[in-house]
């Protein structure tokens, strides 16, 4: 199989992080998205939404939005817990990083690290939110390990992504220790180097 | 069970609708979000994120985020291909919902329902992003009469909560044929009266 994306965004990252965990064999294709090669015929041909990252299958079929293939990746695995309830609560912080995390810091860290803004020029109500975000990660870890369960799941992946990445944006993790800890877990379990 | 939501607003009546398409048994508890009903401390304890819908099941267990609560229930049933790849592609467009349609859709409609604001002061973003996501929508529906296999799947229930309503944001169905016959199709299925 082969993954299209961008070593830089966290959203492709995400795809190669529970890949190379699981020891999944796939061929990563880079695609430049400020030379907009997600906008060409042929890879909206493949996927209609012209984004990063993306799952072509040998047979031709395709699936996009990062988090529903690591999810499609995951399936059966470790990464996945079995538990019906448990499955839905990672399918909560899923949708949660989508939606109340990842336009926030990753779209901060994409201004200031893509586009060269200076931090005091992001934008206020997207710096407020995506500090809210923080700010309930630390408080949900509390003494957990990790997001669900006992043991690492897509839900941690999907999140850690763009949280180790949120001083490229602006944020300050180190006062968040919980956060920081769980990221340097995430890290040493994913085996992610700097 | 018991569904915390707002009878008005899109996200819980996707949970609404599921499950009374599968005939599950839950008390409906109206949550006003303007009066801050879900920023009680009480509620909070229950879903830190502080949204509607929830999911409270009988042992205490909470479940937030919308498109999570519908797979949960779904689970099993026929809202859910069993299928690993059409799993993964209702994934795919419930997070795409969650990230390209619902911030642009449902943003500009709570302005102007909510808090009536009046259409021409939508923010001009959200309205290309939002007219976008329909454009996308009416491409992909084609000749198909789902969005993802040959029955209704929670993809089109979360799709169709805010794109029914989609004239109340200010915009445009009735120029998005397959767009709107879709639309009968769903609230026919799901026996939505106006």
């Amino acid at each position: 199989m082969k993954v299209y994306g961008d070593s830089m965004s966290g959203n492709c990252l995400k795809v190669r992080y529970t890949a190379d965990y699981l020891g999944l064999d796939y061929q990563w294709i880079d695609i430049d998205i400020l030379n907009g090669e997600c906008r060409t015929p042929d890879y909206l041909a493949k996927n209609p939404a012209g984004q990063v990252p993306m799952l072509e299958l040998g047979n031709g079929r395709t699936l996009a939005q990062s988090n529903a293939i690591m999810e499609f990746l995951a399936e059966g695995s470790v990464l996945l817990p079995a538990d019906t309830y448990d499955r839905a609560k990672v399918n909560e912080w899923l949708f949660w990083e989508q939606y109340s995390h990842e336009p926030y810091i990753a779209v901060c860290r994409f201004d200031m690290v893509y586009r060269g803004k200076p931090r005091e020029q992001r934008e206020g109500w997207r710096v407020e939110r995506g500090e809210a975000a923080l700010d309930l990660m630390e408080s949900w870890l509390g003494d957990r390990d990790w997001f669900v369960g006992k043991t690492i799941t897509i839900a941690d992946v999907a999140l850690v992504a763009y949280t180790r990445l949120a001083e490229e944006g602006g944020f300050d993790i180190s006062g968040r220790v919980r956060v920081a800890q769980w990221i340097g877990r995430c890290e040493h379990e994913l085996a992610i180097s700097v």
